[in-house]
């Protein structure tokens, strides 16, 4: 193996030139980058970047924290974080935290050490995040919430699920079925209160009996959809909190006898790729997942550089979906 | 901030043991490693771990290199890996490369320039990994291929396959739509060799007009599905080669009037978490993500540390999932 010097040589550049085009290939003129490119392939040199990582105390790479991976709506945010940063010559290390605070703390712990020079922060309900400021790096919470404390960007969620729930209402529906997330998740929270200023918007009394929890994943709207099923007076639409449980909630219906709208109508969250091809296709509120990590990294570095955030949170705008999993609630179809 | 002196004397050790204690835990016992760490909480010690890297020359991250990380199926193969991989003191560097190989260039530099120790290579198709031997660090392949080179990890897609293909047979299906993915890809290849083998031996001849070929993502699904069914004769059967297309090839079948099983039957491959609730639950092969990204986390640290692997190839098993998308052929059926 080569080493810098000979490098340098072929280029003929200075050994300094190299080591800048190797750290920092922005401040080197594209012909100089080139030359060295061009040097270091013939020489196949292969410097040892943990000694430059060691110089400039920077690891050049973010951690990604996230409740789930094989959750889609975040694998498709991940996707986003992860083109970006590389543009930007970081890598991404991944922290599927299965929501356990010890795998998390092991993964904050590599940013403390400098392994990682700056967190994104897709577990909404952590306690350690929670008291984030007590943190001394750089770190920004993605697909945040109200409650969400420090800088971080996220959808209106109250919002857009009010606008979803006044959506159902508009079709005719009073007895509107709720599949939450855990009661505690703060994406729960907000949605929950989007739900409720709909009803009392349109003067509909909430009734707890609607209400069952899930917990974000496929079989967990299976079984809440089962137990609203055994109501005596069944709802005549289901708003779900994410689209997983709603393509869970579907198939329950189904296996009860149930038409999906023409029985009851069934709505999501997310806009996961399966949303359009699932039976049938749901009527959902999109979340701009690309835009989310794309904006959630540059966010990032510029924390990284010790730049202070003018606007400490961005609220990006959602989509309205409207597909096919929704209809006028049957009795309360005006007749013209 | 505190120095590693000050965590020595409190935790009544030596400087070395605290030192040992955080690079190589496993070389501490118990009792030294709770007083180490009781001492870095109280004083809140924050060790610069770039430094051991550098000393080690060692990451302590390994890349996994994946062509979409929004494939539910890789999506739970990588949390396998990074649940293993932090189990083990690694964490995980994610390379997703959207099937271009000037990103995975950039990825496999982190390798070579010592920023990661070795990779774990999810994309079947690369150009640079199929002269694998000429790279000097550890990696291996895993969702392998009967063609990959070096190291890997897969199950016989060959056989699973003509397993699935040989079921429909049996279901007395002769004309078996075939949905590839890109003609190129390695798992196409193999998958479509079961698929002959199958047909072959039941006498069965192969017919091009029944192969659609497709991308391995939903959308291409429907698609390759409608090209089936604008034949004169249809297929009675669609064999998909994966979950993701027969999702879509069973709306697209629905879209077109006919009913799944009745109609036409579908099979999927990998047996994503969306195959049992899809309509109808899609029958499907099962291929063993858990055990999958285990191993290859603890091959590639073998290799890492510097072992030779006596077995270089792993076969696990795979399972046959049968649900409802699957029936006897309509004219076939036999009279009682």
């Amino acid at each position: 193996m080569s080493n810098i010097r000979e490098v340098a040589r072929i280029a003929g550049v200075s050994v300094a030139t190299v080591s800048r085009a190797l750290s920092h290939p922005e401040k080197v003129s594209e012909a100089s980058r080139k030359r060295v490119q061009d040097a270091i392939d013939q020489v196949d040199y292969r410097p040892n970047m943990l000694a430059r990582n060691f110089r400039s105390a920077r690891s050049y790479s973010l951690v990604v924290l996230v409740p789930d991976i094989a959750n889609p709506f975040f694998a498709q945010v991940i996707r986003s974080i992860e083109l970006r940063a590389q543009k930007k010559g970081y890598s991404v290390l991944l922290g599927d935290t299965q929501d356990s605070n010890a795998r998390e703390q092991e993964y904050i712990r590599l940013v403390e050490t400098r392994l990682a020079d700056g967190v994104i922060q897709l577990r909404p309900m952590s306690d350690q995040f929670h008291n984030a400021s007590k943190f001394k790096f750089p770190y920004l919470h993605l697909c945040a919430t109200e409650s969400s404390p420090g800088p971080c960007i996220r959808v209106d969620n109250v919002t857009a699920f009010k606008h979803m729930t006044e959506y159902l209402i508009s079709l005719g529906h009073r007895r509107i079925g709720l599949i939450t997330g855990l009661k505690g998740n703060p994406h729960t929270v907000d949605r929950f209160k989007g739900y409720k200023q709909a009803l009392e918007n349109a003067g509909i009394p909430f009734d707890e009996a609607l209400i069952a929890e899930g917990e974000y994943v496929i079989w967990s709207g299976v079984n809440a959809a089962n137990q609203l099923c055994r109501l005596k007076e069944r709802p005549t639409a289901i708003a779900c909190m994410n689209d997983e449980m709603a393509i869970g909630a579907i198939q329950a219906l189904k296996s009860n006898g149930l038409q999906v709208p023409e029985d009851v109508s069934v709505t999501g969250f997310d806009d996961i790729d399966y949303a359009r091809y699932c039976d049938p296709p749901l009527t959902t509120i999109a979340q701009p997942s690309d835009d989310m990590g794309t904006i959630a990294v540059d966010m990032l570095l510029r924390l990284i550089e010790g730049e202070t955030l003018s606007e400490e949170e961005h609220v990006l705008p959602y989509d309205f979906i409207l597909r096919k999993s929704t209809a006028t609630v049957k009795v309360a179809v005006p007749e013209y």
